[in-house]
């Protein structure tokens, strides 16, 4: 089992049919998202979901008009904490300690050390971290959606500031990184279908210290 | 096909036995990284690849002494374009055009809409921009391993500034982002292996807009 094949298969779809893709393919691409690794597991992200026609025509108008947006079937906005603050760390530790039968005393060290570490950040540097875990995230969700035969777009090219403002994130403490289409090619209506993917070649992308 | 199950079974292993991952497997890891989606198709990022002794010793003494690093068997270290120059920029797009069959010109207004944009931001956020992309390589090559059952570390705790020049990466125009080493989990000498793996559950980490 190997991604190779999934990734050369899939490409940044500029054209969707609006056909629905089923909610089990959906939860098992969030399901990659969740499962994803991420600094000392604190998952700074969430994923926000929309099929809303009339919210997804207003992102539309925050995201220069591409038509995925609203031709797909479901609109994953991929959101990161605006802050590593240390309610939301010994939160994610509380949890893990429950789930994992430990007591509070046998994380506290580690705890404490992570707040200290956060907390000498700006909120600006925290979020830049958060993010960056978001975008593993990301990444594994467009590898399973391909993995099921589930197209899908990642863009950057929205305006944040007021997709943020649009779904009220700024009083959930998340701002917006990227956002996923997912739904299937439209061949018939799409540039990009037929050209040849293209990547730097392996001995470029690669350097070997042996 | 999916990643779930692949994604469930690997950890941040935390002690390596020192066995060598066949170079099949290792390509396999790297491929999936140079065919991850990047913004625009640039691939800002290169992976290093160290199996030699001596160098791991040294980057292991940059990296807080984590054992993973010399006991690895393939040492990956991701690293993100220090800045998206005009040159940069144009040699991605002179090698898609001859590998597409495309003439500069169709292509042109495209790429001088992209040397504008990345010229209009300051080296620190091109960096920034640049090490997200990465990101998305980083997480793409640690589920392909975990899908080979090859153990790895995802691992953000190192001094990048000492390990750009102990790499000569400033010459290269290149920065650490993160390091991935592979081999195979020492069960009997990592804490984490048999601690349950915890997520926050899908109700939490979604949020619908239906």
């Amino acid at each position: 089992m190997s991604t190779i094949g999934a990734l050369k298969w899939r490409y940044a779809t500029k054209k969707m049919t609006g056909e629905k893709v089923s909610q089990d393919k959906v939860d098992q691409v969030l399901n990659a998202a969740r499962l994803a690794p991420t600094c000392a597991g604190l998952q700074p992200f969430k994923v926000i979901v929309v099929t809303n026609p009339e919210l997804k025509e207003k992102i539309k108008a925050v995201a220069y008009g591409q038509s995925q947006i609203t031709d797909c079937s479901h609109l994953l906005i991929f959101a990161a904490w605006d802050n590593y603050t240390e309610e939301r760390i010994r939160n994610v530790y509380a949890h893990a300690n429950r789930e994992r039968g430990q007591s509070e005393a046998e994380t506290a060290d580690f705890v404490n050390n992570m707040v200290n570490m956060f907390g000498s950040k700006t909120p600006e540097e925290s979020f830049q971290h958060a993010a960056r875990q978001a975008y593993i995230g990301f990444g594994l969700a467009l590898t399973e959606a391909a993995l099921l035969k589930v197209d899908a777009t990642p863009m950057e090219g929205f305006d944040s500031e007021k997709l943020d403002e649009l779904l009220g994130l700024k009083a959930l403490g998340l701002r917006t990184t990227t956002l996923l289409p997912l739904g299937y090619r439209d061949t018939a209506g799409d540039w990009l279908v037929n050209l040849k993917k293209v990547r730097t070649p392996l001995e470029d992308f690669v350097t070997e210290f042996n």
